[in-house]
């Protein structure tokens, strides 16, 4: 080989294990996002399931996901198709990457997709329950509409998204929209927390424990979303490539500033302070509205459409509430109706998308996962059961699905 | 183009990327650091500070720091000179990396210097009033001293630091000392908080809540910092700029070492104790000291600088204390204090610089930004006001300004 | 020299780099997982023991560390055989990356088998005895066994490792089952914490106080593990390097899944429930067991060793605790059980390593690393002293060797 192809191979390769590393430390952002925002006494249970559906999406996407989402109708259980030498064993072209980094970095979407879900039903679901949607919504729900976007494969062989002029370039709808439609499909099943939403009407904030956890967790999630974005232009070795890196970088970070600055404002605006949470919220949110295109806008397009994001996630969540829907950490309005958000924004910037294409793929997207996801809700409701008893919600889930307290020196049974 | 060069050109463009990267991380340093250092009670607001000013330099930068400190007489705001094609618009020269990766390198740096000042003026500023400091400073006050540092210019015309002989290679002086010089002098206008001097002379030490972060800060930090020096080189795709890369993460990672070291061992002569505080004070003083010349000691002169930084920071924290100036984290002694050092050890080390030109540099650095930055504080102080009232400081910031506990389950009315 | 020869170089030198920064971040990982796994009480002091630690290791292996692992009998101590410009000055042929980065890149792991002593000896030793300790075995007992291993020497002039078959990738039995043996031997000599195993037998659990910063610092420590695993492959500039360091990266994702499901498994049926804190030691289980040899296993075989790996640790966990040895953190079951497993599970997929190769060379590790190590603490417990006094310890070793409590504003004087 020439050895200017093995420098490029090389180059292409560790790009995306970074960004894969990177993608992969998103999940501690998920996990110290979502502890920071539930109360003390369902810290350990929902530090478990993170850690755990982490574990679970990397197994199922090697058993199955990855083959069921690229390999077409020829792939192989256990990455059988990827070998240690380069090749892949299905495509006809030889790679300019190594076929594992790319597993390694699809891998890591499959996560934060589910990491997604974790959230919204806490406080008050089932660990065990939780785990086996994990098992069904990481082998199967997400490879298939994965499948029929970034696999390229017509959706039940009916019609093709590509060929609509659907575009989503990091997945605002492929990952995140996906991963909220499952969390509401749960949502909706298991109810709201007891004591949240009261007789009378009444809406009760319930505080997250440890906010500093929850900044943390975003601020990681910020991070992780340079290799999220910027490892999806899926090269990096020419001029051009490198461009729209540095460019997805750039504006990845814009829209996160947009949105932050633009949520504390309208928090400040409706509830009359500087919402930390809000803000979180916030950042979260320009980071999902540019995910579905952040290598076509200008930096100020990339600023005020996070902007558009963090101003939408506020409203969204005051709604979600009045509606009922319980999600104790935002996640449906931050990945679901943003998510939404930066799918239609796409063909604003982006000539080779379509807004039919747009939302024809988001509704696609959406049915599959809910529908298919209620069922599995409601036949682990009917086999296992999904929802705690009302006395261990009381008593927090850590005691009655971990045996363990999260901080057992502070609380003093008072959490 | 030759496949060579656009190889050199997507590594050098990558390089900057990541090291990008883990300077945007020490956001979540300080954040910690700072969240951990103060007590329960201001926590809330001290995070809402550190994410909010990050996402306003980002904006600010954007708009028209980084044309005034890069663009000369030319330049267009929003970043209108950097196109996605490569070109700079401004450049006469080809671009050796993407444009946009330089931007997203710098705009971190902005948000460092920004990110120095929140610590200082912890637990009595107004937010707001602090989050109209930060747009000034960072679309204003930081661009002007950096055009005249690592921009190129003259010094309003007058003189040239660069012919002076004035060497600062990742900003010990333009971050840091900058840094600190706008928190000093929104300390001196706030004072003290209420209790931390008596009126009988008694100086009362005011513990931090949460170590744990502090030092996860801290580490953060000393992680990011090898972004924020070793992408300082500003090139790595040859022989020689790779040797430079390297030794620049060797040399920081030694100097924390021997800051931390140094700081320990005089706090435990100093106070009996092994001061964890002073410890982590010694890491962020050895790396804020080799920052000004991380490439040309060897590694032993590294670690003695690192050391010396290390000592001078637990001198300098007792001596601002008794001089009654309410640094609630150690910034000012950190960054300032120690950043002075960093600018003054660098002709021992490197043949470029003269002494003459670093105290001629770090004299113009600290009078810029200490003066405008006096007045702008000031004029905040007549507009909106600074500092919150007895009461508010009493009970904590985070209620009267964010309306959120941070550890609401465990503090339980007793922060 | 040729272009290619220089981009190949550079590549090199920055993979080396980014992947020393992972391993570096693995510090903090240790120290949030350590402090996490504590009582609020002792946490100050681990933490400070933890960042001490580091730069005590950063500091030996430049004094001496490195020139006796590495540099054959011409090494010269302070790194005196690296110079700036690219030669090594021992090495005959010239470098293919930055010999500074290579430095970097192994500095780092002197630091990692330091931190597996720290949680071991947790709650009860003195601060300064094992920062002595610290001393001893990153600048002569690690590499010590460093030159019989990976810097090819004979053991002692006696026999070769390398010759009898021994292989360890990056490190299951050099690095961690040698921290491990450390551990043991300290722990032995310094005895349980005072009731943790009462007169008539019984064993009481002592829960850490803080489990978000448990699971934070193994999230740590698996992204850290890209770094420590997939930079041993030690270069990537090659298509067959690339493929390696891309299924390296692979196979630890893998490896910590594995181990991640299976101790959460096997504790749900042991104990009942889901516990996290095994959770968490079977992903670092899963880890340790593939590090001996990530490079040759397919995806499906690293997920089972790492299973592996996460069975034994909860079962060595278990035995550990009937036969008193007092491990607050687990890390002589994950890092030195779970090390000796990695090791024998090299010859099933590795044609080029052989069983008597592997077991020869535990063996010669953990003696090596034991017996001097016990020499070691026995001296320091004899000069100065290495447990704490009674008193101290109910109080908690926080306010007598620091002098700061980790948590003022929650604890109330109750941990």
């Amino acid at each position: 080989m020439e050895i200017t192809f093995e420098l490029g191979y090389a180059l292409d390769t560790f790009y995306f294990l970074i960004c894969g590393a990177l993608v992969m430390w998103m999940a501690a952002g998920f996990a110290m996002l979502e502890a920071g925002l539930v109360r003390a006494k369902n810290t350990t249970e929902i530090l478990t399931k993170n850690i755990a559906l982490f574990a679970i999406a990397c197994t199922m996407y090697m058993v199955c996901g990855y083959g069921i989402m690229y390999g077409g109708s020829d792939w192989v259980p256990f990455l059988g198709g990827i070998t240690g030498d380069g090749a892949t064993g299905v495509a006809e072209d030889p790679a300019t990457y190594a076929p594992s980094a790319d597993f390694f970095f699809q891998v890591v979407f499959v996560a934060t997709a589910m990491s997604i879900v974790s959230g919204a039903v806490a406080e008050r679901m089932k660990l065990w329950a939780f785990l086996a949607f994990a098992v069904v919504m990481t082998g199967f729900i997400y490879p298939m509409e994965g499948a029929w976007t970034w696999g390229g494969e017509a959706v039940f062989g009916l019609y093709s998204l590509g060929d609509l002029g659907f575009s989503d370039f990091a997945g605002s709808g492929i990952v995140h929209m996906a991963g909220a439609a499952a969390a509401l499909a749960g949502v909706l099943i298991l109810g709201a927390r007891k004591g949240k939403y009261t007789a009378d009407g009444k809406i009760n904030a319930i505080p997250g424990a440890n906010l500093p956890l929850a900044t943390l967790g975003t601020f990681i999630l910020w991070m992780g979303w340079f290799g999220f974005n910027g490892g999806s232009v899926l090269a990096t070795a020419t001029v051009e490539s490198a461009n729209a890196v540095a460019i997805v970088f750039m504006n990845t970070n814009a829209a996160a500033a947009g949105g932050t600055v633009a949520a504390l404002v309208v928090a400040r605006i409706l509830f009359g302070k500087a919402d930390l949470t809000m803000a979180l919220n916030g950042a979260l949110a320009g980071l999902v509205a540019i995910t579905a295109e952040p290598s076509t806008p200008t930096p100020l397009q990339a600023t005020l459409f996070g902007a558009l994001g963090g101003i939408l996630v506020v409203f969204s969540i005051v709604t979600l509430d009045k509606l009922k829907i319980d999600d104790p950490v935002g996640a449906i309005s931050v990945h679901g109706v943003v998510g939404l958000l930066g799918l239609i924004l796409v063909p604003f910037t982006n000539d080779g998308s379509t807004m039919v294409g747009q939302l024809v793929g988001a509704l696609t997207i959406f049915l599959w996962v809910f529908v298919v996801s209620l069922v599995v809700w409601l036949a682990l409701k009917a086999i296992i059961g999904i929802r705690v008893s009302d006395e261990e919600e009381f008593d927090g889930v850590d005691v009655s699905e971990c045996g363990l307290e999260a901080y057992p020196d502070f609380t003093g049974g008072r959490s």
